[in-house]
């Protein structure tokens, strides 16, 4: 910590060009224009049919205490050499906006609006950085964490991986999305503080090995901890540690609750149901068998597959990190801004990737459910002003190949914005985590298994009303018009 | 935020387990045996040839912190069942123990002992979790940093990763670890004020979005800001930005300083060398080109034999996340515990990989440099009590491939651990940010290039003494057929 300013506020946690563009705002006088920012990503993580949504109650803190500090105002004058007038500003702003939002524990799509920010120009603009970075992070672990908990089922499953998070936030905010991804428990006793989730956790190798032995070490584990799980692997799973485990749980009998084992290593399907039949023949049925050592979704399919007897499953570095997709893309882009007449005009990013084009105006996103099986069609993002819930038939039609088309009847469209601040004042009431991983639940019953396959799900349909597509159109012959005018020939390309 | 539990301390960011089994040791009253714990690493990770060793800044403050809060005790006993007895100890407890480290910046190799904990037990194992924690990210980072580093050479690198971090955490912690591994600046201004780490940035596409024109949002940013940077890439780069970028720049003439322009797109070896050219033929041959968008050691290299006129990158994602491995596999071993009679005696954790039989004992480890080149001739774990510094020909072993062997002569032994803590008290004052990434750099002067290749690079030895394998030796025997008379027959293995 640098010595000279002592304390640490997440204010300044922003890119330094966010800085440098509300200087530009506010010297310019525009700072205070209103501007639309929406904050979405471009492709599903993992090869996954869906994401879960995580981050909101991150980002309402982060927003309510959203003020440059003593010491940040500080910094940026000594070391960075702001300017004392731009400093005055800065000193007094504080998040005045609207926030609409997806909640946490909606499920979301590609190129759908998670969030959208309505705000003075120079405050949107300060607070991207920070937004991104609690997007980005827990959606792809609470998206990561109903993938394994899709392949799990009714069994349990726990997260293990704080020792190898990124650090500590992750560890624990990370916690906090698999707990919303459907996770059961967590091994982090900070996570369970803060968040009430259930901890779990036994003993480890290190027990074993300051008694050096087994026996001992069950049995002196078990004086004060009834609901005992034995730890199996330290020296020879099948040899020593179940036997050994079952031994201490008879001597023990009603002095203990012998719950069950644990497997930390070797190879989970042969040793699970090899000690599944130790145990049974002990007498011992009731008896859990929980597993860890590495594992994703896609080795417990495997373990699955080949029979394996585990009935409770640790989850360490595969889902806290997102080991195969380390990162989602989510971005925050300008939508629609005031002109110089006080009238919000809409604006949009070309790019030579078609993907890349933004989809300009003020929207709002439906999931559209057939009322005779309670099961979605799709998503469709509609203008602000339109009505797709008073419609009785809905043309959905697909946003690039836009022959693939449908007509929705007998349908309720649900609304997933819901408003979180108004004009600076946070008007919504965040549910407990409990009640977040319930509704994440439901969500996911409203859509088709097809969507939820692990491995080539099929596409869910994310679809723009009529009025939402032609609009997004007309923007872009817009803006290829000014562009040749401006370049003076040809065609516009980026690359 | 847990309403009941108003505050927050790292002191429970630990795994559920450890706090049980300190409660066994309580209880069984061996809470306070020495222990001592090693941190190792079984695996360089990225196939890179060495890794840079950060996160001990923040585990002194960490240790130096320890204390269970008020409402830690709470949550432990309201929440958790902990009974009073146990939790009057830990309302106690403090770090009490020594620790000797490699500091930051040094670089280290698989199977080192990284920190060593000596401590009363209890305190040893509920301090391993956030340890580990600490170590593994932001070891990961900072050897990342530096492989880029390696690849970048002397022109500029910076950290652009915030956005797509793993939480906020690990956005300023990784920031830091980059500096370390070479990086000169980050956009973090968060991390500019707690670290003093030079930050940059310039505009991004939002403010041309804000003006609808490069034109008059160049001219409205230069305003402000007089060492101008201008980004290119929002319609056309070579069609559009690049022009621009120099039209505004010859209008303003001496006005500003037009230090160059950014790209965040398209092919950035032939944008880059087409603009180069642009700049040159406008005058503007000291101007620099900063390239970014998804960049690693691989693109950077790729782009560099393409003949990129590139000086200056900033990289995001792939640095930030480890992209490519995103966990590095860090352990806390117990090697050595005091017994009945108090006496410290080795302790040896044996697996069927042999790769995971960990090295028993108090050790010590030393670079063995030649003095005629001032190069590396390898590393030498050797126990508590040698002396190879004062040895004058020294035999280094291979200690799988035993027969693999060398005498090295003029030599010195630099040790690479320092006393941190002694008896819970810093005694270790920690450099400057900037004197440890000097200190990295020329730890790595001191390898041969064989061993910093970012692809298949020669592995570096990392030698047990004699006496120090002799000791693994013989504690693999005493703990087999300790293990054989338990179970009673034929031969151990695990799994």
């Amino acid at each position: 910590m640098n010595k000279k300013y002592a304390d640490d506020s997440l204010t300044l946690h922003t890119d330094l060009y966010q800085i440098n563009m509300a200087e530009t705002y506010w010297e310019d006088n525009i700072h205070n224009k209103r501007a639309v920012f929406e904050v979405f990503f471009r492709k599903l993580p993992f090869g996954n049919g869906y994401a879960v949504f995580a981050g909101l109650e991150r980002i309402i803190d982060y927003l309510k205490n959203f003020t440059f500090t003593t010491t940040d105002i500080d910094y940026l004058r000594d070391e960075l050499g702001y300017k004392e007038d731009y400093l005055e500003y800065l000193e007094q702003v504080k998040f005045t906006g609207n926030v609409r939002s997806m909640v946490e524990g909606e499920l979301v799509f590609a190129n759908e609006p998670i969030i959208r920010i309505e705000a003075p120009l120079a405050e949107a603009q300060l607070i991207e950085t920070a937004i991104l970075n609690i997007v980005n992070y827990q959606t792809l672990i609470a998206t990561k964490a109903s993938r394994i908990k899709q392949v799990v089922g009714e069994e349990r499953v726990m997260e293990f991986g704080t020792r190898r998070a990124q650090e500590m936030d992750a560890a624990i905010w990370g916690t906090r999305a698999a707990f919303i991804g459907g996770f059961e428990a967590t091994s982090n006793v900070r996570a369970g503080k803060r968040f009430g989730i259930p901890v779990a956790g036994t003993h480890a190798h290190a027990l074993v090995q300051t008694y050096r032995d087994e026996y001992t070490a069950f049995h002196k584990y078990a004086q004060r901890h009834k609901d005992c799980v034995f730890l199996v692997d330290t020296y020879d799973t099948l040899r020593s540690g179940v036997p050994t485990a079952i031994k201490v749980a008879k001597e023990l009998g009603n002095k203990i609750n012998f719950q069950g084992i644990r497997l930390d290593s070797g190879d989970l399907a042969y040793l699970s149901k090899e000690a599944r039949k130790m145990l049974d023949e002990a007498g011992f049925t009731d008896t859990k068998i929980i597993a860890s050592n590495d594992l994703d979704e896609n080795t417990i399919i495997n373990l699955k597959a080949q029979g394996a007897k585990i009935d409770s499953w640790g989850i360490g570095t595969k889902l806290i990190t997102a080991y195969d997709q380390p990162a989602l893309g989510a971005v925050y882009k300008l939508v629609s801004i005031e002109d110089e007449q006080g009238k919000m005009v809409d604006t949009i990013k070309i790019s030579g990737n078609p993907e890349k084009v933004t989809t300009p105006g003020l929207k709002k996103v439906y999931r559209i459910i057939n009322t005779h099986n309670n099961k979605s069609e799709g998503d469709y993002i509609a203008l602000e002003n339109e009505m797709p819930q008073e419609e009785s038939r809905l043309k959905m039609f697909h946003p690039v190949h836009t022959f693939i088309s449908k007509f929705v009847t007998n349908f309720k469209a649900k609304e997933l914005h819901q408003d979180i601040f108004i004009e600076g004042n946070v008007v919504y009431e965040t549910p407990t985590l409990k009640e977040i991983q319930l509704f994440a639940k439901e969500n996911l019953e409203v859509l088709w298994d097809e969507y939820k396959r692990t491995m080539h799900p099929e596409e869910y349909p994310v679809d723009l009303s009529q009025a939402c597509w032609d609009n997004k159109m007309k923007n872009i012959q817009d803006v290829q018009a000014k562009v040749l005018s401006l370049i003076g020939e040809g065609e516009p390309h980026n690359g």
